[in-house]
């Protein structure tokens, strides 16, 4: 088991939660307060973080948020603030690369060492060489993308292929040839409870980044009980925007740090 | 016609030339008189473009090099440069992003309104609306990941559905259904010929960018032949390495220039 999988077993245990908050920052959402700030973008989310943490077992910013604003140095200063304030939470960077091996080296480099993350998301389309260059880096996470839960996901994750949807594949894959390192874990959308329990079948007891349960809609119930394993985790359920924009107001971190605990609590109830 | 396709058309008639030279910089692998630099990797790039441009008719910087050694600034400043010195010459953003349509939108505005860039390479596997949001920025170009040239390439985009292989569905998905704008291309893997000849069977005059025949090995005139249209234009294809390091030396731009032009000549003799 690598260290990131320990990392999480153990948060999972100490904080008693599964929520991961995920960190999708808009300016133009941000409350008044923060308007013009040069680093509002780290202060919303360094706010955001500190209120949630309490009800959290990891952090999951998504890079194209910081990207098309100029800010990834604010997000070297979020992760490194997070790391310093809230140890043993892991970081799971959102970035869903996938390139060939010596571009897929540099995107490794990107996240493990000038962003520090825990793990990072991966796109499985380029196949397991694409993959291979982030398990090089010893103790890292590697969440690839099986099943997604936006409408287009279909696309191409649901056309049938030896008998059973692609997304089914990659899971297998991922289980049976990808895993030697024991440093993966997989995206499954909560839009999908039947095909999160499909998955689950399929990889034992592999981690799962669940999206969706949020502002996509997803149903918690049905989420927690296709998703969780014999202990009653194994998932991290992410939660964006329905937590980052609970308040509008100057009391926006009070308001998340509400939505956070509520959504730990009504997750915790189905465990 | 969107404006992107019909520059790189222009540019294909105009520069005589099929070549896109790739910008992955390696700051291990430059000539030691740029050693130290803090601008290095812009002024390696600069050196590179100024001295290929005659003989190319398109760039193709890959983002995860700049990424990894926190060089966005200068990548914003290399495509600025491009833009300014070789009008005309449309800049491909290599950055094979993949995600929802809310994040899409901003990965959409980091490779279009802050890179500026012409066109950006995506992944497909999340479906047609995580691509919607690139295409809603009009004129500019969409490249869709359909076979790539790594060995993991066939993991998952040689699996047989409906027939065929998955990167025929992926081909044929972006000529009937997600092409209404006229703004995508398709990318296409140059160590496989025969598959280059069936995708452009199925795209028809749909541009392909096609990697892999500098170190990579592809055969230039298998793929000339492969993937041509009706007036000999309809690729760009990249070199990236085999260009960049032709010489370790001072002399590294006059190098590259030399290997660029028996690239666009190769290319030429089989059109």
């Amino acid at each position: 088991m690598s260290h990131f999988i320990q990392t999480l077993n153990d948060a999972w245990q100490r904080t008693n939660s599964l929520l991961c908050v995920g960190l999708d920052p808009e300016p133009s959402k941000f409350p008044g307060a923060l308007a013009g700030r040069p680093d509002a973008i780290f202060d919303f989310c360094r706010s955001i973080v500190d209120a949630t943490a309490p009800y959290a077992s990891s952090f999951k910013p998504q890079i194209a948020y910081f990207a098309a604003h100029r800010a990834e140095d604010q997000l070297e200063q979020l992760i490194a603030h997070i790391h310093a304030h809230h140890p043993g939470l892991p970081v799971i960077l959102d970035a869903k690369r996938g390139d060939i091996g010596s571009t897929a080296e540099q995107y490794a480099r990107e996240a493990f060492e000038r962003y520090q993350a825990d793990a990072v998301t991966v796109n499985p389309y380029m196949g397991f060489d694409s993959i291979q260059p982030y398990l090089e880096h010893q103790g890292k996470g590697v969440i690839v993308l099986c099943r997604t839960s936006n409408a287009g996901g279909s696309d191409l994750q649901f056309l049938e292929t030896g008998g059973r949807p692609l997304y089914q594949v990659v899971a297998q894959l991922a289980a049976d040839k990808w895993n030697a390192s024991g440093q993966l874990a997989l995206v499954v959308g909560a839009t999908f409870p039947k095909e999160i329990e499909a998955v689950r079948g399929i990889v034992g007891d592999m981690p799962l980044l669940i999206p969706g349960i949020g502002a996509q809609g997803g149903d918690v119930q049905a989420t927690v009980s296709a998703g969780r394993t014999a202990n009653g985790t194994g998932m991290l359920i992410n939660s964006s925007r329905a937590i980052l924009y609970a308040g509008k107001g100057d009391d926006f971190a009070q308001a998340a740090a509400k939505v956070a605990m509520e959504t730990r609590d009504r997750i915790n109830a189905f465990r």
